[in-house]
């Protein structure tokens, strides 16, 4: 797997218990997954030859990020490795701008785009009808390079930015589109995996709660989801998957408006949508990326409780979590957490914790209130970051 | 850790989740935990050398067997490590005879036991009632180490035998025990964990089945066990583990008699009897280890599914498990398969299979039946030892 973060981490456990071996190109030993896994190869993904290293000890290449450079994908697989998913998929993860067109192109709804290169351009796109959303084609996550822009100055100041950051990108060709800003009800995501042998299989939908742009907390179903609706969003990831060729995991994440589903990202790796899935679904979506990408019958995607929330862990100033880290131990004795090993920065995903519906109770029926499993979801993550509630 | 076998390797997988420093010593980069975690340090754990350089990296030392030398534990300890559990808790599991004693002392029905060193203490011990159990004192596993003899002729075949390959241990004192042979209904285990802070945590009492002495499958909770009974196993549990002064996991083999329970074997470290809580129980045992040795909060150690049964794949006489691993994985998307990457040899434990109650159908209620459950996982588990059931 190239990349050595804590999708990497977690994909090595899943490695560890298939018994399937398990190698990591990571940028140094201090990262994540590199901490952990004996499979560790230093190097860097933007060097061909250090991929082409890395590539010839494995049966089949993947990855924990979409910033390897396409055209070292082309060369990945011109060599006959074994790249999954395959570069011609994981572009539409690259460059949304081709990732829009694609998506329209085979007539799924997402909010409505259009490449800008100046101001002028942004402004025709908006006819006066502020906010507007300006995204990077590339390079961002976590809310960066996605900017909510209420006038026209705020658009001129992310584009003069732009500039300044990406231009070569710029100078190349478009390097921002402009999105229609939703009012969406809330955000979805699904979860979906296909296999060489097109064998597909999808995760129940879940409700996602981002804050500045950077994922909060997952539930898991997506609570009073019309049933009609949740079969529709899963359909279209399976559908979306086999237009795409994708191999692998795809996340889909999505808007609910009153009008219906708009699709706002994709992603084609074990993603944060999905990390409930170690405790609340019979398949981790680390194991499942595993076998899809080795081309192993799927495992099931069903919920293993009846109700499962994540929360990020999100670095605060204090950098020691180790008093919080046996205080939430203490609180909830059923709240399972995991850290990443990674350095505590404000706002930084340094781990999640995931709390799974009661089942004290087997005999006497299912007790689960997807509210309170999220409180007590939210506050040990919170705990985690500030020794209180955090306040925004 | 001190190991590197499968316990280690499954303790590394918790320890990532944990975000704890992991490191094993084992006795080469091929044993199992040594493939995969980034902390393996080699030595042999029969050098105090070693044991001391490895502990010196170490805030807690543990282990995932129970043959590190008594007089190195002892060493260790008054070098300053913290040793978990301590050499005097572990002498128990190294000792059968000092744990007969013990047990009996503090008034726990164990079989009828005697030390022996002749055939006509091995007679006198019988009083012509045969079969009658040896046992080795210590260094036994997996059935290896036991015998049941059906007459004084097995008995002294035995004793000729152990007085070759343990000649030295005979000579220091006694190296046999003769047992009664108990004519039970079933087995049970019982899992608990105690902390230095003395915080205690028990699981659902087990059922284990056995055969040729080797742990073939494990059904959680233990199908139709008199609650009244349940709580008396649990109770032990947590008693032997408090007076004994156990800093870890404490597994308590049980037989289950007309007449009640008798305690059978103990073991300090994660036991075959607890895999099935990677997927049956809010915290598995692996974590359960690591939280209990750290001196951190125990984890829930609620059932996470109304029935988990847990088969183990053994060895066959083919080597390669490819084909039939992915038949297990296509016939059944729901059993959990962990592979030890451990050479395959004919009856050697190699991984194992856990299966969980359905949870298809929460809404309508849950549907798990024990015996629906244990033939999944026996089928997945002996498929991928011979490609068919095995017939004994």
């Amino acid at each position: 797997m190239v990349g050595g973060g804590q999708l990497a981490r977690m994909t090595s456990q899943a490695a560890t218990g298939l018994g399937v071996g398990f190698r990591v190109l990571a940028g140094s030993a201090a990262e994540s997954a590199a901490q952990v896994s004996a499979g560790t190869w230093l190097g860097d993904y933007r060097s061909l030859a250090d991929l082409r290293a890395f590539a010839a000890g494995c049966d089949v290449v993947t990855f924990d990020h979409e910033h390897v450079p396409g055209p070292h994908l082309a060369a990945l697989e011109q060599d006959g490795v074994q790249v999954r998913p395959g570069g011609a998929a994981l572009r539409f993860t690259q460059d949304k701008l081709a990732m829009r067109e694609r998506l329209t192109g085979l007539g799924v709804a997402c909010p409505r785009f259009a490449p800008v290169r100046t101001i002028a351009e942004v402004e025709e796109f908006t006819d006066g009808s502020w906010p507007v959303v300006l995204k990077a084609v590339s390079g961002g996550y976590d809310g960066k390079g996605v900017w909510v822009c209420d006038s026209a100055a705020d658009a001129a100041t992310v584009l003069a930015n732009m500039g300044l950051a990406h231009g070569a990108a710029l100078a190349g060709g478009f390097g921002v589109i402009a999105e229609e800003y939703v009012a969406f009800e809330r955000e979805l995501a699904v979860l979906a995996a296909r296999s060489p042998h097109r064998q597909g299989a999808v995760y129940p939908v879940v409700q996602t709660v981002q804050r500045d742009g950077i994922c909060r907390e997952v539930i898991a179903p997506a609570p009073g989801l019309a049933p009609g609706r949740a079969a529709q969003a899963q359909e279209l990831a399976l559908r979306i998957a086999d237009e795409l060729g994708v191999t692998g995991l795809l996340a889909v994440e999505m808007f609910e408006t009153p009008s219906g589903l708009l699709v706002n990202e994709l992603a084609m790796r074990p993603h944060n949508c999905g990390h409930w899935t170690i405790e609340g679904a019979r398949t981790s979506q680390f194991e499942q990326h595993l076998r899809a990408v080795l081309d192993l019958p799927l495992g099931s995607p069903a919920m293993a409780a009846p109700v499962a929330v994540m929360a990020n862990v999100l670095g605060g100033d204090d950098a020691d979590v180790y008093d919080r880290y046996i205080h939430v131990m203490a609180a909830d004795p059923a709240a399972k957490v995991h850290m990443y090993g990674k350095p505590v920065r404000p706002g930084r995903k340094i781990g999640h914790v995931t709390v799974t519906g009661d089942s004290e109770d087997w005999g006497d029926g299912v007790h689960a209130d997807p509210a309170e499993l999220a409180d007590r979801a939210r506050r040990a993550a919170s705990y985690l970051r500030w020794g209180k509630e955090d306040g925004d």
